[in-house]
């Protein structure tokens, strides 16, 4: 490789995730070539990007959509084998779900540097993902608003950290009564009023399971106990995420809402390249009045912030069993056939009635998984 | 020296820097050790504090209090020698205005750890300074909120820097009309929202030529041109600066307004040392609305503003002109003989009036600067 050509490997470059990086991607083409691709189902979307990006390898999941690439004139692969080819200088993995678990494991242990958006794999296989990564001396870098801030905050500090504090948006309901929070329903919840995300993820961000996610991230990131974690609401969403420190200073990293900021950190790192294509902040002009706020999340209203905050603390198979009820729970509400407040029911149900194992092997926390969605899907 | 044990020569020690600065002391009995106390003429509180610290050698600048101190049991000296000394470490210099110059270079050429709070060794002399630093390899720790913010904005990044963003609380008057600034009283003046300090910096800030200062500080400090220095408004001063980089990716530090904190950095630096003295931020109780807000300064009823920075982008002996006009002027509204409009007008009529040379020697930065102090005198 030439010292300043990056090749890529995407994993998962038809999502929202990965079209964003193939943007950036597309501001650099002397810096970085786009070597593999890897989809699920969206085949049309993935051979325009064949055509514009030129990899040397694709993988895609289904009989059908490989067949359908026999003439792209690409290597045909596995999601696995393309994190782990010797080509390959950064792996980007933006598989939602637990698929993107195993390209994961295969991207640490062919010691690759490891731009990771899939937050299952740290939030169900997280204590196996950091001991692999801490193993083959491999950084997991973050791709997403609030650990990218805080990663950020961190850089030249030796880790006196007293707490992080990790932002959110608060979501789209966040001013409702309970019984406005019974009535919601699935096109209310995918307008989410400041990122534009996928369906299971910005329903996520409505019942705040997604910031209780991103602080389990953040605790097997960073090293950090739960309790040392703390989430504070801030509508504007420009404050990304904020460290403090054992001496009482906090650092704060922000910026317009866009996730190219942190793609583009994590591909750079620890270098910040100049990019006119993003957007600047410009602090005499911000949304909804010119002020940065700060709330305290309403945990009786949103109980999977809790929830989430509970299951990391009691480690072991736990936090698996929340995200895959969460996942079955998310799933059922989309399809219309529960309610918006039935979401947090279903997931502690299903957490009461676990059983965990702690320091559970890879096979312990799959069987968890698989109970907890045959539990949560009722 | 013990690896752990920091020996300090405090340098205006009686001072409102200095002061605090043995408030950390006193909180870090076993890393911080006072080798040599330096004061001007409060030599009441200086007796106190060699009775609390016991320092090795001390230094008045009057003959008469020279003799007080005779039978003090210190060694007595210069503010330069004690800066030289081989017992010292780090030397901390709170002298306030020029007086501050000489003890840095000494400080500087002896190849100490400098912290350094006195803004007009780097406003006056700022090409000097740095060069000496440069050539001495000593890093310049800045004790004072917003350059402190900046520098540990700037830790572990590579200084690919866009812009700093020095924030401002605004002063008292910022919502004063003109014609209400023109009957500003001395004793309305002195009494600043946030910050307490000496009387000249309380009236800089009103004028918001302390905000000028600082910008030159900056420049000087993380080599950056003034052009790249913005001003803004924010008047809960939880935010202390922040930097936007080459990405569009902003960092802030933010803490409670308290000097203790760039105090405590400097003396610890890389280290941060947990301190239950310092307050914490809550961010769920900001003072004022719980809000972080910000504005545009008004250069033109802030005149002082701008001057700072046209001084600044001429170079030379121009800040000295600015910075000896300003003390002047200060000095003679706080005497009440003229009005606080008049501040900006003399420092104006000296900027207008000289003849800058660029490039100067130290000799001509004060040649400058006892040119401007009569020209302000009127």
């Amino acid at each position: 490789m030439g010292s300043k050509l990056k090749r890529l490997a995407i994993l998962g470059s038809t999502g929202s995730i990965g079209r964003q990086t193939l943007d950036i991607v597309r501001g650099f083409p002397d810096r970085l070539r786009v070597v593999g691709l890897a989809a699920g189902g969206n085949t049309a979307l993935l051979a325009q990007q064949i055509e514009e990006f030129k990899p040397k390898c694709v993988a895609v999941e289904s009989a059908q959509a490989r067949d359908g690439l026999r003439r792209c004139g690409c290597e045909l692969t596995t999601a696995d084998e393309m994190a782990a080819r010797p080509d390959v200088d950064l792996v980007v993995i933006a598989i939602s779900g637990m698929a993107g678990l195993k390209p994961t494991l295969a991207a640490i242990r062919a010691k690759k540097k490891l731009a990771l958006a899939t937050k299952e794999a740290l939030v169900v296989a997280g204590s196996i993902v950091t001991a692999e990564a801490k193993k083959h001396n491999v950084q997991i870098m973050p791709i997403d608003s609030e650990p990218s801030a805080i990663w950020q905050c961190l850089q030249g500090e030796d880790k006196s950290v007293r707490r992080l504090i990790l932002t959110a948006s608060g979501g789209p309901f966040r001013k409702l009564s309970p019984k406005e929070l019974d009535a919601v329903t699935p096109q209310q919840a995918l307008a989410h009023p400041t990122w534009n995300m996928g369906p299971k993820v910005t329903i996520d961000s409505a019942t705040l399971m997604n910031k209780g996610f991103e602080a389990i991230e953040l605790s097997r990131l960073f090293d950090t106990p739960i309790e040392n974690i703390d989430v504070v609401i801030h509508p504007q969403s420009i404050i990304h995420s904020m460290v403090e420190f054992a001496d009482g200073s906090v650092k704060a990293q922000l910026s317009i809402p866009d996730m190219r900021f942190p793609i583009q950190y994590a591909i750079f790192h620890p270098k910040r390249m100049p990019n006119a294509g993003l957007p600047r902040l410009d602090f005499l002009n911000i949304k909804g009045g010119n002020a940065l706020t700060f709330e305290s999340p309403d945990t009786d209203k949103f109980p999977c912030l809790s929830m989430a905050f509970e299951a990391s603390g009691k480690g072991g198979t736990w936090p698996a069993v929340l995200s895959a009820a969460d996942e079955v729970a998310v799933d059922r509400f989309l399809k219309g056939k529960i309610r918006f407040t039935d979401i947090p029911s279903i997931i502690s149900g299903a957490l009461g009635a676990h059983r965990g194992i702690s320091d559970p092997s890879l096979d312990d926390i799959l069987a968890a998984d698989a109970w907890a969605r045959e539990k949560a899907a009722g």
